[in-house]
């Protein structure tokens, strides 16, 4: 932790920023410089001690030195985590693909979707049982009957189960149908729900808020893994920004930003990250092109009777040729799509 | 809800368009203009709709014409909601103020931070028992001690106690001990909490996401009004923008934008609004003078000792005098602060 | 500045880092912590300094100690600098108000709009004359002969005239004619019109641009002070986020802000910061509550016949009541508005 | 263009909205719904008369149907436009790809800059001669003793020359020596800028401003076109949000986006879209991948010792590198880069 004094900070601050320092448990360097005199504090830093740094008289700023997640740091384990679960394989050189319907509209639906999943080749089914929705008076989900119906499809094709749980008391349930529990953006940071799922082994695929930093989405994912379920799937699903022609901005950077930090593979949401099905099939590519481990596409069996998400979901005829040429291009940079 | 075509799009598909309003059960009337039919559709505005239409062949944009929210909106209730517990009066031309810690750190902390707050004639104390925080390593509060400590503060003061309540299975713990449930800016979107803090009747202080849009906010404390809890404050505390000087951008025009839409009070967040002490008296008299209906403030007795938010928390005399300026200003433009 | 190297970062590394540092004419402080090695670098800081340490190998991030700007810095000049023109005093306890249309259209207009402000006390009248415009087909300003109109109206009634200057070649031909050069949000980072504005003695009103930072911001004005001329006011106007209710977001915490780094004054612009009149008077009250030293606010005798910011534009009534309820608020926080 | 009445709003509102309607050249329907009167304008949409119609007493919200921009949009051509100078082809199905240092710095670096550049078959040479730089303190290029040595490296490869104009005065300066005009993204609305260069027949290449929407992007296109000259490409460089991790973040999804709506084509720069050099390889795929019509990278001999951004410049091997990878992607997505 570095704290910059103002300049013309007496004696006496800096004294007192020394033993808030050295309290805290770190040791404290002084720098005299020409203009401003810095104090570099060396040990385990704390929110704690840096708030209070902060807020001590004649201190300018305090700049953090170190990452504040553990678990998930590249440093603590260099390779990189491969989640697996029946034939899904993401990371580890392979992009999981994930597809299907926002929700679970019947078994007819979620069939249909589930076996225009399989014929591409991917090995991932997502669909929405329990739904949040912006507004109380939207379509909710089917609920338990929604993940019953989860289980038919992959009863019948035999694709990972990729569905949400919204509130602790119901991952139990969740658990009970579905191969890996999804995070949603609203959710990446209720923390009792990440405890919750963190006392499971389920594969958890954790979305990142539409605001959140990469600190805050990887202290959510230690979150987690601090409950000792180290199966974690961080997915980029776009953030808010001034830009309104899309629904988010996907910024495809934190792909390869995330991977130089962290082992956990990372899956990029095309959908939800620009909200638009006529750019969800160049953004797929794009986004194996950069690098990612997995992907999670909405698509329908008939966009046009989606219950909800109908805009930015894909048929499966697109779906179909968007895989083939994400082959493609995992191909021609060095990956593979299993 | 307007549906504007693509130039060109032919009559087959215009066709679809009206089917599909119709099919919904809102009348189409079509509009041929010199560049560009566009197709009015009136009646019930559901957001399936909209996603439908927005994925018809031919259409360029769908743009809703309602607004989402019905309860929280003006146009279903005129005057003013004022919400009251003991002696705390937020809105009907009255500031009011709440104050406290960040965290209940101890009896000896809480009590002489609600006897600071009384000592300005402010009625409301906040303090957090149950405390969200970004890292699972950070102190994450006292839990039900907390909740005792509040009580007993409360029982030396009077003052009403407001303070945050994480997950649902929580609520009625929290409702025991609380004058008013907090929802934080993470939970904003939590709709399980939120559904259960609308089965109490207690008043809820429902703070802004930081990238909540307005009719997000108004959507979240719909799911509470929805529930029957009527007894709803909204807390604009800051949004995320680019800007990295203030921990969030704090929009006072929220105010008088909300104010001109809904009828539940505003209150104002300056502390974490900001981020910086130093900026919160100035920015308490601008909410004032903005016109909010309450001010919510961190204060320490001993900011510098404070285990989280020491950064953006005024001590009781800095409090002290922002709560006699505010009154002054409060006084300026026609508004008491009891 | 300071150097974090990665974990685990080779002594070479560290070397290479301290060889750079003192090629850069700095002195290089190396702290070796438990986790990782920093390097306090103590001196002048270049950014080519900043952007070579961060592409040496090894190292994590680099982190600036100094404040990049230096006349604008309060560390230069303590005392707050008071703009005068005329009657029209910016800075030093005197909230000074500058009102008038968007565009000059005629000389009835701006005659009547320089009487309105006169009539409330106020001392500088705005009206633009070459107009920056987002479409090429908008209405583009009437040029010199606006900037005659303007002196006209100046002549009759003492007002200050603020006017914008678009492009370096005009500087000369708007000097002529204005009191205060305006340059725009657009604007702010047109290095050669700063340059150009910079070597006259006219007082500058400076526009934030809407995505700048504080520092950018500061280093804008650096560049006109830097010419020598001492004479600028800095104008927060709204900052581009997420929010779309208003037209931009309007960070009132920019004025405390600025007032502890810059001894500069600081002007708001309630217009385009929200881009709605029903929002301008509230937040005019804000602004003077947060201490701003100046307004800047579009008025038109009819507004719906303004030919640009119709929507974000007051009339003389409204104006005149603005004028009264800011002059209360000021009152109450120690201030004045003549 | 959409006028949508407030709940309750009365005849003589409607009235003068339909008259205002009528006044400004457009044909007005009245649709009476169940809860708001909506008013459709059909005929050209000004944007004064949209701000007129929003200051409209009883109007809620105007919504303009129709882009802003004429020239630019798809609607008016069809076809894609291609940009060829010298080798260099931007469009039409190759990705054209610009690569340089920031800076020119001598006629050694420059010449070594281009050899490397054309070693790997790319067609375009960046480099700075005017630099628009944050700070007055910063280098600000060799002006046009950097220009004729910009030359003297097109002498010796045959390359393409790309460079920035800062100011209309410098246009036939600058003219004299580059192939392609670039417009930085400070000065995406310095209108009289882009007027001047829009008076010359030199490809433009236009980048967009970090916070400029999708339309402002496209009008400031316009005011070239709408001088005549047809030869403008729009490069998305970054746009700012709450993002800090890298530099600016790269919406890639603007490339299909854009391409749904204008024909000119799209250049990514994924050196200032990132800021970061490790990240900027995979961004040059990802952006080939999502169907981008022109590459520029920042490529230096010896990126620490560059003058300006040297932490997102990559180094001659790793340019090569980046160049055979993006070649796979574009064959695997059917396009070449020549």
């Amino acid at each position: 932790m570095i704290v910059v004094m103002r300049a013309g900070a007496s004696e006496a601050m800096i004294e007192t920023v020394v033993e808030r320092v050295e309290q805290s448990g770190m040791k404290a360097h002084v720098i005299v410089g020409t203009e401003r005199t810095v104090i570099a504090a060396a040990g385990e830093e704390r929110d704690e001690t840096e708030e209070v740094l902060q807020s001590t008289p004649g201190v300018d700023k305090v700049l953090p030195v170190l990452a504040p997640y553990k678990i998930a740091s590249r440093e603590t384990k260099a390779e990189p985590t491969v989640v697996r679960t029946r034939d899904l394989v993401v990371g580890g050189g392979n992009v999981g693909v994930i597809a299907g319907p926002c929700s679970v509209e019947s078994e007819e639906q979620i069939v249909a979707a589930a076996k225009a999943v399989q014929a591409t080749g991917a090995k991932g089914l997502r669909g929405g049982a329990f739904k949040p929705r912006t507004s109380p008076y939207s379509f909710q989900g089917m609920k338990e009957e929604g993940l019953k119906l989860l289980a038919a499809a992959r009863e019948e094709t035999g694709l990972a189960v990729v569905t949400e749980v919204m509130t602790p008391e119901h991952v139990d349930l969740v658990a009970g149908y579905a191969d890996v529990l999804q995070i949603g953006a609203r959710n990446m940071q209720n923390y009792h729900l990440l405890q919750a799922v963190g006392e499971t082994r389920h594969p958890v695929l954790l979305k990142r808020g539409p605001s959140a930093t990469i600190d805050e989405f990887l202290l959510a994912a230690e979150y987690v893994l601090d409950r000792g379920n180290p199966h974690v799937m961080l997915c980029e699903r776009g953030v808010r920004t001034f830009e309104t022609h899309t629904r988010f901005t996907l910024p495809l950077a934190t792909v390869p930003y995330l991977q130089e930090r962290t082992h956990l593979p990372v899956v990029i949401d095309p959908s939800h990250g620009t909200g638009i099905a006529s750019l969800v099939p160049s953004m797929c590519r794009a986004a194996v092109a950069v690098g990612c481990d997995g992907l999670i596409v909405e698509m329908h069996p008939d966009p046009s009777k989606a219950v909800s998400d109908a805009a930015q979901t894909i048929d499966p005829t697109s779906f179909a040729e968007t895989v083939t040429e994400c082959r493609r291009v995992a191909e021609a940079v060095g990956r593979s799509m299993e």
